[in-house]
């Protein structure tokens, strides 16, 4: 099971790393990182992660799955045709092809949310009806072989409904267990609706 | 706010990268990695990321926070004599020093945790009694400046109570509101307790 997961300049650690590290502990699935850009060289948005890959994106002719992570490049690859190109072809193959944050967009820009619900960061739902897509809030959508899943931390929810997928639940149930991903976050405040004004005031200007 | 995670040969990829990915954003602070080993060089135990790191752990006298990451190559610190004198050195500037998983087990050789509270991969709660620390297996434990979390993903519960600590609860919550982390596993497979007798059986068995 070969999981493919492109990363490109200013790709969101978290949207990429979520599902690396649930998947990987998957049986019989491998995942590997593809540079999209000139070089293998990829830095991620928030500065700290500057990584060697071991592959282009170009050196990859098929996939069983593709996650693509969202970040602040994502916007960028919208108008990369080589790049979107690839993606329209990698699904062509694929059995799951999935997208975290505005890695929803890209598979919007490949034509493959056309007429389909989907989901992505709350900030960038609106942007999903140019692509005919119907942005519906959710965590995780999945329509056929697409999965969508929203912003950012979200990608550890999709990647278990994944694992489900690609073998069954006992086998995801395993794969949460050993991450220890029974969640408590100390507040509940992480999507837009229960978050307060002044979250909502504050969010937009966080580094 | 100076935020150091240190950064060596298999660490668990999530255990660094969530709370990185969530303090990153905490206004006023910057987070930068740091290597242990010969080189600025630095791989994952999952096989996908190789990092370049700006600096060696050497070249670090003092921080504000420390968060110290678990994972296979962790066991090896343990007897790293030059590594834990500098987490113990460092832990007298911090406000905070902190593990995600058994980056706990890291605080214990160095001391820190003797007579404490503490938490770490439920996997290895028996390990921390060697160091006089009694295991509670909570998500996240607290004791004054001293704060450990549970296994890979609760680093990410432990930068939300880490970020309303250095900062404010509205503040944290906005962090939490921009990662969009409102989590919804699909399954309620994530702790020890919770786990049917067939996931915990898969669980070490898995890759």
């Amino acid at each position: 099971m070969d999981i493919v997961i492109p990363l490109y300049e200013d790709f969101e650690p978290l949207d990429a790393v979520g599902p690396y590290q649930m998947l990987s502990h998957l049986p019989g699935a491998a995942v590997r990182f593809v540079a999209v850009g000139e070089t293998k060289q990829v830095n991620d948005s928030l500065g700290g992660l500057h990584l060697d890959v071991g592959a282009r994106y170009q050196d990859v002719d098929a996939c069983d799955v593709l996650v693509v992570p969202g970040g602040p490049g994502a916007r960028r690859l919208l108008t990369d045709g080589a790049f979107v190109d690839w993606v329209r072809r990698m699904h062509a193959g694929t059995q799951y092809t999935t997208s975290v944050c505005t890695g929803a967009l890209v598979l919007g820009a490949a034509g493959l949310l056309d007429g389909l619900d989907a989901t992505t960061h709350w900030a960038s739902g609106k942007d999903l009806a140019q692509y005919g897509a119907t942005y519906t809030g959710e965590r995780v959508v999945r329509q056929g072989r697409i999965i969508t899943a929203a912003g950012i931390s979200a990608g550890l929810d999709m990647a278990l409904h994944l694992a489900a997928l690609l073998t069954d639940d006992t086998t995801a149930q395993a794969v949460q267990l050993h991450a220890e991903y029974a969640p408590e976050p100390p507040f509940d405040s992480g999507t837009w609706e229960k978050a307060s004004p002044a979250v909502r005031e504050l969010v937009h200007q966080l580094p």
